[in-house]
């Protein structure tokens, strides 16, 4: 089991620090190597992914991931960014399928800016297409227009597209997650605009009528931004593209207030897989000792399950994530009054203890 | 003064009438006259936009719009469905600004999924450019896909653009109504993936160095998304492209927990324009009189404002608004205990009691 260790820029190598405590004490037989990747990796190397980190990624079965990314390097031409990093081990590994858990723990519930009688119990897997749509789509630039309102005028275009193959992929990850939950899809289109999503929307039926015992139900994404926000609890799973799911994926994991807490799953056809949290590099905190790592470690949970076959010890990770947070500690923020204030090594500890 | 009145579908006869009342009581000079559009037009003329309320809409100053859209016109060919009405609308009178307010009446603070602290007070101006983007982008449609994941497969694809002076247009509007108010504006893009985007924010920084009394900040749409969740008083307004326009307006409407009560404006450069409730047809409680018709009377007042330059008439519509909440009236959908359970024919003769 071969895991490459990528904590990349701000508070990455605290949270990932943290993290690899909690693996190492499970006492499995882990071959762990780490690279730089993101700004890191361009102050090291000139590249936000150098070739040698690549290869170390597409070497190893899983690879846990810290964040990237400083406001320092927002000058930078855009292939050299810190983000060109994760865009890129998404494109070379293909990892097409994008699990995003938005859960809300029952002690946390009062950090929603919801009222918690919306929010409380709330579980909703958000599975998100990775590697096609507008993110990927060619050709893309700048030319003069030649028709549109202003032909003759400078303008910049994308191309938003998405082939059979790749919507009957995510469709079925989609689908077999359903049936592990309650059993419900929500497929996120704006078919009533975009040929694209017209085509999205068609294929997903089509792959629905091979789980007659899944329950399938269409929404347009300007809806589903609404509707996240009016009672999330009505959904289950979310399944949508890349772009949409941007959106989407973040918005829902804001409502739970505690995004620190969030882990995130990028997977290939290989089960290969990228392991990351669903928040950022947090530059402002790095440094600090104050960050939040059970995203991270909840990550690393999710690494084991997915990637490395190891779902007893995903489970004891979850259960002492659980045990850290039903004795009261809290990192900055997650805190409560009442709760006891913790540092990033201190809840990395805890855990360990926990397990 | 010459008002296109174009009902439409659900609820939209009901809500479109009590709007009249409102404006045949200010007593003032306006020449009506009613057409079909969306699914009623499609009913009695083959089509969502027939050609004669086309016309009337480009003879008229301004077009005060009901809704759109039942779920039986849902298997029509998409250039029938009612929805293109409104596209159609946008696009051949060139609406390309589009005013969303988000704002959170002080009563009615309880109806949102927020917690009271984070949404009283609330009011954000939302502009969305509304004639551009992968709306209305060419090339789109079907074809074998010659490169990507999958080439040979069947694909579906859609253009993103804009061009130079179609981001200054929405750029001038959007800092010249932020000088109207606190003098704030974010654009909301996605820089760093689409080349589309990443010439969206360059336009935007230059048209804001002629505003330097304006501050101008750029956020990602995704983080956008979740700040509007986190903390959406921070926003004053955003500016930003048709299909994240698309996304983050409901978005915020939802917020505020009562859409029923927010209208909004689509202008084309000779300040012609549609006015409409930022909700939609609602054919569930269509024809029972239980509507909220009052973000369609604020629509008409936005209509008086913008298009036929009666702010003195406009306002009176607003006090009238307020009024009436004050007085305790609530339609269902913003009833709460201890005030004053009203249908929609009752609460636009209390709107005109109150003028
Ligand atoms: C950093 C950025 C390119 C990335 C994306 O848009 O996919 C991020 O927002 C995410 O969701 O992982
Ligand atoms: C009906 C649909 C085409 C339309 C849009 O996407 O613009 C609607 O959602 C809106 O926001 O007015």
């Amino acid at each position: 089991m071969k895991i490459a260790v990528l904590p990349g820029d701000g508070i990455g190598t605290e949270i990932v620090a943290e993290a690899i405590k909690v693996l190492d004490a499970l006492g499995l037989p882990f071959e762990m190597e780490s690279a730089l990747v993101g700004g890191a990796a361009y102050e090291a190397h000139g590249h936000p992914l150098p070739e040698s980190t690549l290869k170390l990624a597409k070497e190893s079965d899983a690879i846990l991931f810290g964040a990237v990314g400083d406001w320092k390097y927002d000058k930078l031409d855009r292939p050299l960014r810190p983000e060109q990093a994760i865009l890129g081990l998404r494109k070379h590994l293909g990892l097409f399928a994008n699990f995003r858990p938005a859960i809300c723990y029952e002690q946390l519930v009062g950090a929603s800016s919801l009222k918690p009688e919306l929010i409380a119990g709330l579980d909703i897997l958000i599975i998100r297409e990775l590697t096609g749509d507008i993110y990927f789509g060619q050709p893309r630039g700048r030319r003069t227009a030649v028709d549109g309102h202003f032909p003759g005028a400078e303008e910049a275009f994308d191309t938003m597209r998405y082939s059979r193959p790749e919507i009957e992929r995510i469709a079925h990850v989609a689908f077999q997650a359903a049936r592990k939950r309650s059993k419900r899809v929500t497929s996120v289109d704006k078919a009533n605009v975009l040929e694209t999503f017209q085509f999205w929307k068609d294929v997903m039926t089509e792959v629905g009528q091979q789980y007659p015992d899944v329950e399938l139900q269409h929404m347009y994404v300007d809806n589903a931004a609404m509707q996240l926000v009016k009672a999330p609890k009505a959904f289950d799973v979310i399944v949508t593209g890349n772009m949409f799911g941007d959106i989407l994926s973040d918005e829902a994991s804001m409502l739970t207030g505690s995004i620190g807490m969030l882990p995130s799953a990028s997977l290939n056809a290989k089960n290969q897989g990228l392991y990351e949290p669903s928040h950022g590099s947090a530059p402002d905190i790095a440094g600090k000792g104050v960050a939040n790592p059970l995203a991270t470690i909840l990550s690393a949970a999710m690494m084991l399950r997915f990637s490395l076959n190891q779902e007893a010890a995903a489970q004891r990770i979850e259960a002492a994530v659980q045990s850290v947070l039903a004795q009261g500690l809290r990192t900055p923020d997650i805190y409560s009054a009442g709760t006891t204030k913790v540092g990033t090594a201190q809840m990395g500890d805890a855990v360990v203890t926990a397990l």
